[in-house]
């Protein structure tokens, strides 16, 4: 199992190949108590799992034969770049569900793709068969030590740039971000699962005791749709005693409207999940807690955020002007 | 004329009620150097204008009658959100051309607004005509020495988060934001001002030495859209020997595109302008320039980021799946 130093080793493997995403406090007027933001949807590929992928990748004997990942999301975008980066051929295998423009995104990443099956599950069964063929190396989207690990280096980062906290909001789907961080934080600070109420793996298997399917849908199903928890965060779970809090997902959309609306951050469903704990009181910090969230990931049609009501508080989302109507004087110019 | 002194009082004046916008640095594979992002469009509001329109306001002897501007953009979001966090009355100027959802945003902040004429420079007029009347405090939207300065902040929170640098680009309407920005950093770092060929206040004013009228057209007509460079701005360009360069509009939407896509950062055309510089190659860094570019502003419609062709080096923007879509197991997971 991870802890800390892993960690650490895995931040000094990736350094150089993956961003240093910023933080941002925002005050208490908005979310009623002063947070800090990890940006981490400005991370390359969009989302923080390029992390796992480059440890993953530079933990293991380099093979011939390249990487090989199942996912039509986040994963596969993080596994396609990292493989490229090391020169290194990707295969990613995708379920026929997957939408034309994630697979045409895929190989512009220079990935070779292979369509599998009618849902995740059979493109994982055809990639895990696939690489028993062909040597390749297996990225698996959270359920390895080395990614793990490797997702854990934001939670160094965010230590650094924000100083001592004392809790941390991560979302959860396999549990790879969250095992990670938990590693790299633990006996420092509290780090808290947040979950949609309906894809509760982690939640699920804390009342059960063991890692349990469950349902996954709803609005975040497209980045932290997993089935059932990994192995690596079940463990790491029990030891660091997480605590796992479960959101609806009108909180979830919440939340991701008012990150555009007040902070033009442009966060997809499963990546404004943490927050929506905030919003909806499903977790509380005390007063003058040091509190962190981490928006984990922006894959997200930016068309969707159009036309919002305007709000009491809001900061104002504006339509630009047409091109070339008419502009009279600069009252209005930088 | 206002030096680095005034940005450091406009700096305590203003402190906790703006945000200390994130940097980011990218690295050369992106922009062909690496290149420190100051990301202003994080800021309240949108972009930087609530920097100058606090400190505008908290400088003078408040009016009991309030604040007054004329704008229908950036500059009267800033205002009417510094003027109600002050518990101040602010009326807003706007021409008939503003799109209703701009006048929508402008009351939803607090504001009271009047429509006047057809052009920005006739609710302009109105706006002094109506101060004039009530004696309410004109917050302009750029020729003002404490709206420079307060704009200016954005220099020092650059510097503390960046360390030394060898140059700042900056986009250029009237020039508030760059005149700030030099009398911060004067004697310490290069500024280059950045202005759409459509719409050259600055490069026309350094040629003809004097403020002349220009053509306001183009795609960041609507934030960058000056007919005439301030005053204020044209006395720091000359005493310090500001360069500016011009960017095509293609260069615009390219810089716009490339954030979105790479970046997940949501830019308005002229809040993106200065980093269209580096892509055409209007401003060319020196190897090993220590090089920063402001993104000012973010008030822009995020539809018309939808669905972007892939490119080789793309990060990949993935629409997300209907919600409800099938989702099998998690290899796609956080």
């Amino acid at each position: 199992m991870i802890d800390r130093r892993d960690v650490e080793h895995a931040a000094a493997r990736i350094a150089g190949r993956v961003r240093r995403t910023p933080v941002m406090e925002v005050d208490s007027s908005l979310l009623g108590a002063p947070t800090i933001l990890k940006l981490e949807l400005l991370q390359r590929t969009g989302s923080f799992k390029v992390r796992g992928a480059f440890n993953r990748i530079l933990s293991a004997e380099r093979s011939a034969t390249g990487v090989i990942a199942a996912s039509g999301g986040n994963h596969g975008l993080g596994t396609a770049h990292a493989a490229r980066a090391l020169g290194l051929r990707a295969e990613i295998f995708v379920p026929e569900s997957s939408p034309t423009v994630k697979v045409e995104r895929l190989r512009a990443l220079g990935a070779h793709v292979t369509i599998a099956g009618a849902f995740y599950a059979d493109a994982y069964q055809a990639s895990a068969a696939r690489a028993a063929v062909t040597g390749a190396l297996v990225v698996h989207a959270y359920d390895q030590l080395e990614v793990a690990a490797g997702q854990g280096t934001l939670a160094l980062e965010l230590e650094q740039q924000a100083g001592a906290l004392d809790t941390v909001l991560v979302p959860v789907g396999g549990g790879g971000l969250v095992a990670g961080i938990a590693a790299a934080l633990e006996s420092r600070c509290q780090v808290v699962a947040v979950e949609p109420e309906r894809i509760s793996t982690l939640h699920s298997a804390l009342a059960a005791d063991r890692p349990v399917d469950v349902p996954v849908a709803g609005l975040a199903a497209d980045s932290l749709g997993a089935r059932r928890i990994g192995q690596v965060c079940f463990a790491i779970a029990k030891r660091t005693g997480m605590r796992s809090v479960l959101v609806p997902d009108d909180a979830i959309a919440t939340a991701r409207r008012l990150l555009w609306d007040e902070l033009r951050v442009t966060a997809e469903h499963g990546g404004a999940t943490a927050l929506a704990a905030l919003l909806c009181g499903a977790y509380e910090p005390a007063a003058g807690e040091r509190l962190a969230v981490v928006i984990s990931g922006g894959n997200t049609d930016p068309g969707t955020l159009v036309a919002p009501k305007p709000t009491a508080d809001s900061s104002g989302m504006v339509q630009d002007a047409p091109p070339g109507a008419p502009v009279g004087v600069a009252e209005q110019s930088a």
